[in-house]
């Protein structure tokens, strides 16, 4: 087996560490890098890799990403600050912030609890909802982790944690999904849009 | 639209240069690299891109990537050195390289005859070619170029420039994949797999 130079070889498996990216797609990315990209686009690549690590930090209050001490989100006092929406992950906060229709904050619990990830409760940021529940006077929390058992496990344990504060604690609804047909429907989410089903 | 700190603005950026890379496989790269590699391997990562711009060197005789003067396939003896396999990339090198039959050398275009993408005679490795052709003793010639237009105009254009010297000048067979279905194929595969009919 012909194995590419050293340089080469090491920045292939740097890019089979990224999620989904496989030997194939890896050497494609690597030999794109040397022979398509430009000196100063690959240094800035090279540049923007440690940029990552040094200069983004988490949001003190919600978990999300910033440059600051705060994220954009949690400056915004024109947002509902009483009611937050818990998510399981950043990725998560954007894509509802994207729908642009929440107006309330977000809580990031970087992860879900998980026995076969060996993820407890210890792991997530889980105290400082707790906390915040403690100090603010919240009117609404969201919990909008995954349809998962790991998110409804860990939905259900957050759910149990706040049950003696003063707090009203939602679940987003599961069901179909809209355009969605009953017959390509699994089994779950037909007993969920089931039990989740309103007067009409 | 929330957009992502700067930082991560600028790595997803980066990440969607790379070839199949789209916007939500950049994401996904970028906050991986934030929340789940750790600053060595980051850092090491930033070092690789730089290194395989500044540590790997195209071999002087065949276009093949190295990391000296010439690439290890050239400064093998036991390989016959009167047989050159020309082919368009560095990847179809390695492609004919790891089947483990190929006992020749090789010579690299760097892509191919397009007029769609404007790369001319000029722009590819075959001035290099003919003083190969000669300086030395060959004895073939192997066109390897790809079953495509390109590849084909890329190869016709070769053997008509090589038509004067006492070299043979083959091309790789065309025909039905391995394992292939007749009613799969298209038609010029059908047509080409006719042509190369051979005894049986």
């Amino acid at each position: 087996m012909l194995k590419y130079p050293k340089p080469l070889e090491d920045l292939i498996e740097d890019f089979t560490r990224l999620p989904s990216v496989g030997k194939k797609s890896a050497e494609r990315f690597a030999l794109y890098v040397y022979t398509k990209m430009d000196e100063e686009t690959t240094h800035n690549f090279s540049k923007h890799l440690i940029d990552v690590k040094d200069n983004i930090h988490i949001c003190k209050s919600c978990g999300n990403i910033c440059e600051d001490d705060l994220c954009t989100i949690c400056k915004d006092h024109t947002r509902n600050h009483k009611q937050v929406l818990v998510v399981e992950t950043i990725k998560d906060l954007y894509t509802i912030e994207n729908v642009n229709e929440y107006q309330g904050i977000y809580h990031v619990l970087n992860g879900a609890i998980s026995i076969s990830k060996g993820v407890g409760t210890q792991d997530l940021n889980i105290d400082s909802l707790v906390k915040l529940v403690q100090t603010e006077e919240l009117e609404e929390i969201i919990l909008a982790t995954n349809a998962t058992l790991e998110g409804e496990i860990t939905a259900r344990y957050i759910k149990e944690l706040l049950q003696s504060y003063p707090v009203k604690v939602t679940r987003i609804a599961h069901g179909l999904p809209v355009g969605g047909e009953m017959s390509y429907a699994d089994e779950m989410t037909l007993l969920k849009a089931m039990e989740g089903r309103r007067e009409y």
